[in-house]
């Protein structure tokens, strides 16, 4: 069983006058230890970023970018067919823009997750992430790729030498592949149910599926999502039941750090 | 008299499919000393950026951003009214992209240079010349601040001790105020007339105004546009009046070095 | 006095995954008369503009395209310098777009309104104003076009003859000179009071300014926000406050009809 | 074998400051009998569109829409996943903004014509083509759908009565199965082979394919892009060619008139 571990979830995804979730960026900052910023292509523009890395200095949060399909209207949710050049181009774009804010205000970047149909597709493509991986060892080879368990993402990672963290999600449901299954409109769920299974998930390593059966599930953060009705709800309750249990929530560079 | 100066010209202007310019890249590179590289925002996007940065390393020339106002269609050259605030977050923005790309190729960022609307809004506006350079300080202190030479952003940027370097707009007339006199669509003009009037601008500090009187100016760096028509021949034309008459060609850092 | 009157109010101005507004649509739709439909140019997608003028159709509202700036991230409320020609190919585009949705379900454009910063430079902008009308008469010369009372817009389209509307705001301040107080972050405010204004600009045609006094106010629409907090309580007092006076809220094109 | 073809090409696809393809577009227009207007999301602003949609007006020209993936960096050459709905609101859109500027100069809708990758979706996903079929019947049923002639786009509009335009691609080449052969950078080809090719299939209805073989292909309207290197010459070639051979040029409507 783990006795630490990252608590991620995804931040600033207004974007100009709107706004994504009920929970106030600040309160949401204050139960987490990594945040992952969005970075203008599926959501985020410069005053979001500025304001919401302010934040992150302020709450000693890790800080993340968290690149996208360049799809503000899809919200990054949408495949698109083109080459890794190009996707790594733009990943690295991203990830320049989220650490100048971070500059500003003194925090280095800790993390790199790629968001939504982009962190699925270099989850099943092998060569978007070896290139991202390879990549990344020239401009950032000290910052942690996020990423599904069991994935090419995972294994190219470990095998180039890249810090690598393997996320649970809290609000998401598995099926008995190990995969999450995909809701579009997310359900209102039910907080302490969400933190029974992290601790769960945290002490004997398993996490029950749709389907009623018990798959093994290796991480080293729990993500949840900003724009999950009763996230605040959900954040409180995962780290209330975690650090009533003994579990340290802590940034993931700490988490990989007590690992090694 | 100056015996060196840097030669700065706008690169990678183009946008997915389209190029903006007649001369290839890696030809304008072997003529000059700095490069402004499009960020994203008027023009360029992360494979442009890509692509031409990676020429700066091979050519060693000194590495600019060159955030625009957030305006693809308008080219970045039409005037939005926002907040100061606004505006520097949106260069840091571009900043960190175009650093990113640096960092790929081991490139650091020499300068910042504000496009088009966005660089002439800050000449005359203090507040956002204040802001910007402020901000700089934090994020970028080493890199040159770009500007026009009787300007805000001149003063303030001396001021705070933000290094800054003065151009001399080679294909654009002044008037007598000693501003450009703005014109959209620029005929094809004679490279030779311009390396002379380069070369006075070294020797004598003097630039003819259409008007047909002569100004003073004081600069570090001569621009050329690469969309101007004919943009080779003038960069090739300048380069060559200018060190066969033993002025040195340098990076605006080199310049400064020089000059301290 | 007046007896009728049109009930107007700004929709879909979401984006993609954004909402504005707390107030589901279909509830603001039965309260209008008249609905101003964002084109995708500061608000509004295909996929809300579709949904959005279904409603429309299904609640018997005046169909109105809301043709804004092109900026997203400023939501259309930064002014943009750019030529005459140049905008009113944006309102033709945007007007285009609106009016094909409309024929998918049956609904005639009634109206034209253009939005934040391009409906304030409008109505200052004589050239601006001229060139609009001019095209709108050859592209759609039986819809409204609304704007401020006192403005150029409101000239230009009674001198060529185009159909005009004048707009009261309902939760917008005015002052001395007949002009809103422009307020980004808009406080909740008083339905009733709304509702007691509305009724007594209906009556007498006077408003009561800032500083307290009284001006005269000219207008065939009313407008409410649909993102001012508190929207679907401010459409109700309005709608009810009225109706009980004996005022009838019908569509800007009825309200002309039997004003002529 | 067929003695009237339509001649159509992709027009007005630059952006802002940005051109696509050498030739100037009233060269183009003198040429061909339809013009296929990109409107706005793979390339196209208001302005390109006003001023292209002008000459079609001058030149007689049968209009176009020519709606694409929203991608304006990937020029809507890259398949974005996502809903018939969603794609289908999209293309409504563009036909709206083309039909409007139409309207400006009292041109009709001749045609709709997705673009790149859409196009080549559309063909294979009966799902798409079926719904915009469905709703192209009810927002303008008159309009021609162009299409590859083995198609599902093809079948579905053969099937619910919409007019619909098979094209023979002239400056593609084919392979064995009817299928194009994608070249992303297309080299400058031989106007007078090009002419010859569309010679051939008009009057024995046969094309020869990469492999040497050769296929039958029926097909209303010829197709080159103004983006291929030498599109005049190729436009020109095709003209004369035909014309010489007895084959008039003519728009879509009419070839379509003519058969009926």
């Amino acid at each position: 069983m783990r006795d630490i571990v990252d608590l991620n979830c995804d931040m600033g995804e207004g974007f100009g006058q709107w706004e994504l979730g009920e929970a106030p960026d600040a309160d949401l900052m204050a139960l987490i230890s990594s945040a992952n910023i969005a970075a203008g292509f599926h959501a985020g523009d410069p005053n979001t970023m500025d304001r919401v890395i302010k934040l992150v200095h302020e709450y000693g949060v890790g800080l993340g970018a968290h690149p996208g399909y360049h799809d503000l209207q899809g919200f990054g949710r949408r495949y698109i067919r083109t080459s890794a050049e190009e996707l790594v181009n733009d990943i690295l774009y991203q990830v320049g823009a989220i650490r100048e804010f971070g500059r500003r205000y003194g925090v280095p970047l800790q993390h790199i997750k790629p968001h939504g149909a982009l962190y699925m597709e270099a989850a099943v493509n092998e060569e978007l992430s070896q290139h991202m991986v390879e990549t990344l060892q020239k401009t950032c080879g000290e910052a942690i790729l996020f990423c599904m368990g069991p994935s090419k993402t995972y294994e190219v990672a470990k095998r180039c030498g890249q810090p690598v963290v393997r996320e649970l999600f809290a609000d998401r449901d598995y099926d008995e592949s190990g995969h999450i299954v995909f809701a579009r409109k997310v359900a209102r769920p039910d907080p302490q149910a969400i933190a029974a299974k992290c601790l769960r998930a945290c002490k004997e390593g398993i996490v029950e599926t749709v389907q009623g059966t018990e798959i093994e599930m290796e991480f080293e953060s729990i993500c949840f999502h900003s724009d999950t009705p009763g996230a605040l709800e959900i954040g409180k309750a995962i780290r209330t039941t975690l650090t009533e249990n003994g579990i340290t929530i802590a940034p993931a560079a700490t988490v990989l750090d007590r690992m090694n």
